[in-house]
């Protein structure tokens, strides 16, 4: 799938790639046109791809990328197709290599596209309160409302019957179908995510999106951020409460529920038929199975198996937590 | 009270009630007409209520309903003068006469009436900012000012001296006299309520409201849910800090002080000149005595008698805390 | 430094000050002028201060102020140069000269002098959203952006390069260079910071303000109040997720990193260099050294030195809590 929010300027000859990582020494025909930059699962033949952690290893052996950013160390995991470009650092090479063909993905400035909605198309077609903005290209199926004060960025996309609340800001977003995101949230910024560096730090791109699936709720305040190079995604018939924080990359299976507070850090995986309680902690790159109940308060910061009911910071098993917690 | 939120479409037969729950064979006059719908506490004759554990079985005994839709085991628990229904699920079933009486309770959508204030009897009356916007019916004491970008829904009323900040929404609340609702607060939406159901969840009516007493202070960026069959109640000179968030149906009492980040689940009741510390979650359906306190960061997942100072999670006695936790 | 943002009545005759205080049998020439109330840091000749805890004595033994507000256990660590001013009460006493000079100081009331951007100066000089509100005497430098329904208040500077989201709300606040500030922040309100009182609590001034120093990001839906009697100040190049709360007062230094949904309470004072995980929550009054790292969820009630790793509730030496809690 094309990027629909960021323009990809390529294809780019690899020799221009590799100009901008600075290598020159290597045995690879460099006028191979490169068509983009994704993820491992997501790259496909003329694509470049990154590789950093042997824990996406089995992955790797899969990727159909032509290209992998890398290292000594794990090129071996790569298979034929996948030639390997030997990096120092990878997550700043894949930053340095996706700033050249998204450029317009690194800062996330206000949409000046955006124009009030009794101006546009849809002035007739769906229900909409005072001072709406709506930017470019942004598309609405039927039965749609839009809450007062909501600014809806371009390329936005938002399926029948779902609603928006009130002073809600929502960029680099599909919702689908019947979804409710109630008051103030702020949906599709850039998550978190930059090489620190003294006096100033260094953000990376974030070309991923935040997808809503079908029957969602969002409950008022909550922030979800968009993802770096793979998307933030809240699976169908999953229900947020307020105050909510999902990070970048995060995904969320399908009839979750999570209660107000919540925070879960960058590129975790939640199952399906979760149930979080309030003001529970996810750390970042965790593995969250299926039918896992988290009690509420909570810190989770190893992978949870499916079917786990656990409790306390760092959180074990309910009853071993309550029986030593008398 | 009649609700002034929600219209009461009754009264209907019981007939009617006992339809929509599919039920027929009850020795019962059918045609006797049945007012409202409500919780055991405040319904009165020729109303129905709803009585689900065991937890509220001293209200049970001195209900004034005269009807009550609860199970088999519990229905020896009611007075003479109220006649059990005996149901499979209670709160599914109270949720559809709810819903029957309050159609318009279940959806949350913003309110089309609302207008800008300069258009407004309040336009003299009141000090307001840039684009306020304001529902029908709204009542306005005297020395009132309302911020910029805030929307005041529908038959909201709001006492003499009151101030609310920027960007808020507020609706389905009474606000006291000398209250002060700060910037970016959602008050009055419907609570995380629901009937878990795959593929799409039933969300249940809340005709409850907010009722925010005399002096009251809210912080920015604060979430206080309205109730689902009784109300959620800030009382008197209770201050809260930044973005706390205050689920269905709690009752907190007078000159009580909430740090920032609080969470308070669903019908906890807090009582009066209670202290709760930054960060502190407290879990649903709880009991928190007068003059406790709580250190910040702490977890409550039971009752809390008078007077108690604790601390931790699961939190306990302070000195024992602190005593373990060197 | 003048005060930016609250106007001082002063300058008043020492005994016009005693009066408020209720104080007349004391030993000093009543007609000296003073004129200004600041921290035992800050103030000057000719100005009072106060000293309510032996924690501040090494700042109290070097003040330049010649009055302090004091006790009788605490007056002998003062220099020669400052009288003290015996009290029952050192901060209802401060609260009550602060009101004296800083009538303005106690309410927080939204600004009624805005207008709309488009109506200022600034209509060719910077690039800016529908509906920004713009405050007296704000200053901007080159290339700003503010975000839709933005609102800065008067007197707010804003440095080069720097740019503001949406649905902000900012006031008391300098801002410098470089610095982006997400949606949905609400920055510099007053502190909660008040004497509990039956009934009707005493809220005491804030004149303080926020400093945000060059470089820094502020994550969405976060809150930073001002100060109290001193600054609250974000250190260059720091860097805050969203949903975070920062107390009136806090000091964080340079290159400092803080994830989601973490809370800093009042007069704490964090490093340089300091990682903070999500939901971390840090009391009031606490020094946290160079160089810390505090894991996600941990609760912080003690001061921490420099470079050490900590986590838990409360926090200890990360690697003694994992072990403890395998």
């Amino acid at each position: 799938m094309q990027n629909p929010f960021f323009k990809n300027c390529g294809p780019f000859k690899l020799s221009d790639i590799l100009c901008v990582l600075n290598i020159d020494d290597i045995d690879i025909d460099m006028s191979v046109k490169i068509n983009d930059i994704k993820d491992l699962f997501s790259s496909e033949i003329n694509e470049i791809t990154f590789f950093h952690s042997k824990k996406y290893k089995d992955i790797a052996n899969n990727t159909k990328a032509s290209f992998c950013l890398t290292t000594e160390n794990l090129k071996d995991e790569l298979p034929k197709n996948c030639k390997p470009i030997i990096v120092n650092n990878v997550l700043v090479s894949t930053s340095m290599v996706t700033s050249k063909f998204y450029p317009d993905s690194i800062n996330d400035n206000f949409d000046d596209s955006v124009i009030e909605i009794k101006d546009t198309e849809f002035k007739n077609k769906i229900k909409f309160g005072k001072n709406v903005l709506i930017g470019e290209n942004v598309k609405f199926g039927k039965n749609c409302l839009i809450g007062h004060n909501t600014i809806i960025e371009k390329n936005v996309s938002i399926g029948n019957n779902s609603s928006i609340g009130s002073n809600c800001i929502i960029r680099n977003t599909f919702i689908k179908d019947n979804v409710k995101i109630l008051d103030n949230c702020v949906i599709g910024k850039h998550g978190f995510g930059f090489f620190p560096n003294d006096n100033s730090n260094l953000r990376y791109p974030h070309i991923g999106i935040v997808i809503i699936e079908d029957n969602c709720e969002i409950g008022c305040g909550s922030t979800i951020d968009r993802g770096s190079m793979s998307n933030t995604i809240i699976g169908k018939n999953s229900f947020l409460d307020n105050q909510i924080h999902v990070a970048h990359n995060v995904k969320i299976g399908k009839n979750s529920i999570i209660a107000g507070q919540v925070g879960i850090a960058g590129s975790s995986i939640i199952g399906n038929n979760v149930k979080i309680g309030g003001q529970v902690g996810i750390s970042g790159h965790l593995k969250i199975g299926n039918n896992v109940e988290i009690a509420g308060g909570s810190g989770v910061i190893k992978d949870v198996p499916d079917n786990s009911k656990i409790m306390g910071y760092p959180s074990k098993n309910i009853r071993e937590f309550l029986k030593e917690n008398k």
